[in-house]
């Protein structure tokens, strides 16, 4: 028989010391951070911890580990999977606060910030650089939280992702430890990719607290169009030839007639209720005009009609917030509804299939949904609009999710293109890799043995 | 005390049952297994494997994990770091008789390769099919080794490396459990990034059995020239401000003076003994002509000429060719020598400094070294040609080799770029990541427990 040691001390008064007013205990505050996006129930921190630097966060993780106390990263909140809910208490660990560009090395093309800098903003920084940061997941989300989530968006299928756009990390690990994950350079054969390791681990094996990100430079010319097709089907066929030919696309978005409605009622769009794909081309004058000649003869060959072109930033930028407004456009289409949202990708060559079964099986059960898609990368997302107090109606989602999930997987893709795991798709992860899981488990074992980071999400 | 427990039984009966005459035993097999292309000593094998299947492989590992013997990956035994060396004795696992191409999935632009595919195999299997694998580290390397490297060469700049490459992996682990770290889809946002934790874990994590690879269409056009410049530095801005244009090149290597008198002494090039620019552009008919014109304005405005353009296939291969056999040529220059290769990597903006220090120090050591070097990607190498039995000019290598190193992390760079840490660069890891080792030591113990992959390798 083995004697209990000492219980734990509370870290709360600890951490109190550690960041004064910057520890906030409050009811409000602490529901400000228990909400999310999506469906998920609100989940109370114990208290919300603004720290202002790294050894801040060192310093306060090495409190919550000796204690053995949550602690669950937030950056904008704006994760669709309730990776950020703090589900077990603890620590809700607000990065927004370290939004730092600290460097730009415009020669190198990259630059380091602080993980609450979003997107937006450090694009907004780089505007007289002639450069520019390309993931685009829509939202304006923290880069630190889309590195967490390895985030995506619309311009994927040109500029990749997450997993592509970071070069190097600081990270603080469960005991307050800090790393760097590598370096500036382009290219690295010098041991364990911890970059990639951390990419994507939603918070669970360690917390971002600086980022070295790959910039682009901005495009001599960008034309964007949409385009109205006859069906989903000859939509979808469209991309699939534009990505066989290897035409060199920036963005190319499917939105369903349904969307379409959406984006008529929440932006006043004025669409015909029809499938749509929304384009965008990058590259030199001509480079350009030759792709987009050559996009509008495989579309018209699909039925693909009333090209509408924005050459004029102001008309692009019009055009792609319209698309990104997507999740709050599908909520127009239900007032009151809360939203879950699919997200399998697939090899391309698969992509006709599963997005033909998804509103075929929708339609079957009764669900409104709305469907989008980064479909250049096979990757669409279904908005569905739920009552969550409707059991039936839930039970009749979780079928149809489960549907799409196991097909994702029968053809070959993932449950989750770039939303991740959170909450949501805890359960599929089993499906998605098999003996594999418990190697993702020996990882956070030897990471985070006592549990602390982010605990009951990403694994089973 | 302890006392010892039984002594594992010797593992090589059991393996003979489970591969018969393909367990090989015999002086003359082990003797041509302990070899390799640098200067480092030969290292026997108690016994040279040849497994035919996944199958084969998980058993042989369940055998030597519950015996404790080491396991040791090889495949076309290029590797420039001793990384395929038995050093401590123990079976080396030769995965060259795996070399079937599963599956090509071309509307997919991904095939399904085992390890001992070579890269020259996979580009004759495809060349009905309008695809290419990019990848290109000028030896005919197995696709197994080259991911275990991480390995990159010429085409980096416009394709990445095999970091970006590869799509997912089987892996069979330590103690023969068998895993698949990924699927054929472009995203995935579904867990820890296990594909990039083997790529480039150099054979110490688990045992690579089968790869999904990235494809791409081959380019309408391609064009390739060489162009010579007045001095290295000069060649060097040619490059930084290349990239810094963001000239789409699809390759751009630079050789020095003494790198051409290689090529004319093994290949009868017959080009003017200065330092080269080689280029290669990829893309349409219009667009490869606009960024080679582009290009070579940018060379003139830094004194380079005699462009010598091909765009025959036949002349293209010739060129590259030449280039390829660098290693070989590097020899040509001091017969019966051994060569040690350095292959540090810098942001660009920092490529000038670290050619111009790595020239002047090698010529103060008295050293003969001929340079070339992936330069888009800030990656050199200096091909050090040396008696490997003479004390004095090795002291002087290791010296001149530190001082590179060194150099490299100041600049916020890596100590290799493609070739990996193998022993070579073992004693640098520290210097590297710093805390971070501890992590990658973590992983290690957590994935290999008994430490029987590949021991002595990679981690100090």
């Amino acid at each position: 028989m083995t004697l209990p040691g000492p219980a734990p001390r509370d870290p709360i008064p600890a951490l109190r010391d550690l960041l004064g007013e910057r520890l906030l205990t409050s009811e409000a505050v602490r529901a400000q951070h228990a909400e999310n996006e999506a469906w998920y129930p609100a989940a109370l921190p114990d208290a919300v911890a603004r720290p202002a630097s790294t050894e801040e966060v060192s310093r306060l993780l090495a409190l919550c580990h000796a204690a053995g106390m949550p602690v669950v990263a937030q950056g904008a909140r704006s994760s669709l999977e309730g990776h950020h809910l703090a589900i077990r208490g603890g620590i809700a660990l607000d990065l927004t606060g370290m939004d730092r560009v600290l460097a730009v090395h415009a020669e190198d093309l990259d630059a380091v910030v602080q993980p609450g800098v979003t997107r937006e903003t450090l694009n907004a920084h780089l505007r007289d650089t002639g450069l520019f940061f390309p993931i685009d997941p829509g939202a304006n989300a923290t880069l630190g939280g889309m590195a967490a989530t390895r985030a995506s968006g619309t311009t994927a299928v040109r500029y990749g992702t997450m997993r592509e756009a970071v070069l190097a990390l600081e990270v603080v690990q469960a005991d307050g430890t800090v790393i760097r994950t590598g370096s500036r350079a382009r290219k690295s054969a010098t041991g364990y990719d911890l970059t990639h390791l951390f990419v994507g681990s939603e918070g669970t094996l360690g917390i971002i607290t600086e980022l070295t990100l790959r910039l682009f430079g901005q495009p001599e010319a960008q034309s964007a169009a949409i385009c109205r097709f006859p069906s989903v089907a000859e939509a979808v066929a469209t991309v699939i030839a534009t990505i066989q030919m290897g035409l060199p696309i920036a963005r190319i978005e499917l939105v369903d007639a349904m969307m379409v409605r959406g984006f008529n009622l929440h932006a006043d769009a004025g669409l015909p209720e029809e499938p749509h794909l929304f384009v965008e081309f990058h590259g030199s004058e001509r480079g350009v005009a030759e792709t987009a000649a050559l996009f509008g003869e495989i579309a018209a060959d699909h039925g693909g009609q009333s090209f509408r072109w924005s050459q004029k930033p102001e008309e692009r930028r019009a055009l792609w917030s319209m698309r990104h407004n997507a999740h709050h456009a599908t909520r127009r289409l239900r007032p009151g509804a809360r939203t879950v949202s699919t997200d399998v990708c697939v090899p391309i060559s698969a992509l006709a299939e599963a997005v033909a079964v998804a509103q075929e099986e929708g339609r079957a059960r009764g669900l409104m949904q709305a469907i989008v898609g980064h479909v250049g990368d096979g990757n669409f997302h279904c908005g569905i609009l739920v009552d969550p107090e409707d059991a039936g109606e839930m039970k009749r989602v979780k079928e149809f999710t489960d549907l799409l999930s196991d097909l994702a997987l029968r053809l070959g893709g993932v449950v989750s293109g770039e939303h991740g795991i959170g909450m949501g798709k805890i359960g599929k992860m089993e499906a998605q890799h098999g003996p594999a899981l418990a190697t993702m488990r020996a990882m956070k074992e030897a990471l985070d043995p006592k549990g602390i980071l982010n605990p009951g999400k990403l694994l089973p």
